[in-house]
């Protein structure tokens, strides 16, 4: 029977990586997850499907979720990312394990977007969990830029924000749940036309609205917390700040401190985010290859509240943008008339590690 | 929110890997990779998903498939393997390159059984498309024993045996589709008193019921092929015995003869198989953790009629088998009041290539 030519096709956004794009993926993958290894984290896998109730963002917004009927009637879904399930995995199975704990994945994740960017790929991170320490944001975002380097990209960015200056300073003016999803996403936009506008329809008042509108600009050195500090005396702010302090430089005990820039507009779409967040920037990319920062609300939802911080690397986006990662493709070929001397021949090069192709007549 | 007890589960069949499961996993991955990479196979990865009508076996039974609408109400599925999505990919991608290709891929893939079993597991193998040499099946037998052997696995029984016996017979004879099955089935459960009340009930020739009858007690080395001579002198069977005979003799070339048991029993469920096949076992494992052979019909249904073989191994049903390769954990904990030098000193260990885990107070 043959195959009609729409069922020769992969579905949208379902990729076929060839040899020389796999070959790098693959190495990619390896020097990660040696990285992770030697700081301690332990690899753990959790399963490609869950129930949609677990890796479900609890957000009313399009979802990006592949999510479909079992042969019960209930929802699963692919996993969009690993942090949930893994706090999924720690609290139904690891509650008597002394914290803090460090785990990495690799392993890919879907997510059902409608533009054409691939709706798979690769994604490597980390979590820590357990420790509500400054001196763990640091690690984090250290081993973030250990793992650019090692796959030897030079020429990124990495963002490091607050989300508790801007959730703190909504918390303590009592502003809805739904400008401050508006605000948030003027503010991620930094479109301050938007700000402007939900500032006077609104009534925010007048340090709120100074506050909001110097936000997206504040991005540099440590020098920029000094103006934060001054924009307002809010506890919110003051504290942040102060964590914000102590985790720069603890990157510069870890020699990574040159690659960070502050950056308060840093703010991001997954809800769960609550302290030190961060986002990693290359050239020729559109979208962060890393995104990580404190989440210290969503083991609340497993009923085993614990502090944890973490990031993703966007390893599929890597692989484009380092081709000449390749290694060179060194082989033998070995032919001849009769085929067990061919074989012997075969046998002798492999048994010496020499990558050996063996002739077929 | 609380996620309700239900949600905190995985869905049947769905597993979390710990960490010393996994770490054996990524073990066992790598190594065999390096195999095959060794024997001048490239890594290609196809996606997690496919059109159903791609993957879909073609017997009417129940298929395993996980099975889905997409949001334009196409039947889409998860890989249940990757032969056939390779066969997809260098069909309608790979046209021109020269044959024969070699392709090794590992990977994820999903089976919707009803028992126990999981539902997702790691699979990883090779193809070798577009000869139809008998060199070509030993290559691939070769490789399976070697794959095994690399693994440390030193308990394990080869199976080898021939579609076409029974295929050709069946030709031959015009016995029809329907008829065949349920001998196939018989055949391949060894269920003589089956066997025989099918042959009565379809009135069989004599000869014909001699051979299927015969046919799965013949186990053993290459004597049992002058056995299968004398039983038919049917063309089927002696192109087959030929066939036999010479991949076996290949294989004494590549020294692995003396893991492979001749098995004329060995009959499979995936209808694409067509000549020389082959299992393998290893001891507290039911099923065979790998499985192979000739499949030179798969290759039609793409509009790109090309002779293949390969096998693929379960990585995962391997990891409990071996969990003493688990490699001892050997690490550094640096603590200390002064978070500057426990950073440092952290830097310096890790710069040594040693594992080290960094205190949070």
């Amino acid at each position: 029977m043959q195959k009609t030519v729409l069922k020769q096709r992969t579905p949208a956004g379902m990729l076929d990586i060839l040899p020389e794009a796999a070959a790098v993926l693959e190495k990619l993958e390896r020097d990660i997850m040696e990285l992770f290894y030697l700081w301690a984290y332990d690899r753990v896998i959790t399963p490609t499907i869950e129930f949609a109730a677990c890796v479900q963002p609890e957000s009313d917004g399009e979802d990006h979720l592949y999510k479909f009927f079992d042969r019960r009637g209930r929802i699963i879904a692919l996993r969009p990312e690993f942090t949930t399930p893994i706090a999924r995995m720690v609290s139904s199975r690891m509650r008597e394990l002394k914290l803090p704990l460090r785990f990495s994945y690799s392993g890919n994740v879907f997510r059902y977007t409608t533009d054409d960017r691939p709706r798979e790929f690769r994604q490597a991170g980390v979590e820590l969990i357990g420790s509500a320490s400054a001196l763990a944001d640091a690690e984090i975002i250290a081993l973030a830029i250990e793992a650019l380097r090692r796959l030897g990209i030079k020429d990124f960015q990495l963002s490091m924000g607050e989300m508790s200056i801007f959730v703190g300073l909504m918390e303590e003016t009592g502003i809805s749940e739904g400008l401050r999803a508006q605000l948030e996403n003027a503010l991620s936009r930094k479109d301050i036309v938007a700000i402007e506008q939900l500032a006077d329809q609104n009534r925010l008042t007048e340090s709120v609205r100074k506050i909001l509108l110097r936000l997206p600009h504040l991005r540099g050195g440590v020098e920029i917390l000094d103006e934060v500090s001054q924009l307002s005396n809010r506890p919110a702010v003051a504290g942040a700040v102060e964590n914000l302090r102590r985790v720069y430089d603890y990157l510069g005990e870890f020699g990574v401190q040159d690659a960070v820039v502050l950056d308060m507009g840093v703010l991001r779409g997954f809800a769960y985010y609550t302290g030190v967040i961060f986002e990693g920037y290359v050239p020729g990319v559109a979208f962060p290859v890393i995104e990580g920062g404190r989440y210290d609300r969503l083991y609340d939802d497993f009923q085993n509240p614990l502090p944890a911080t973490g990031f993703a690397l966007n390893l599929s986006s890597l692989v484009t943008f380092l081709p000449e990662q390749k290694a060179p493709e060194e082989q033998e070929t070995v032919d001849g008339e009769q085929a067990g001397q061919v074989i012997r021949r075969c046998r002798e090069l492999r048994a010496q590690g020499r990558r050996t192709v063996m002739a077929l007549r």
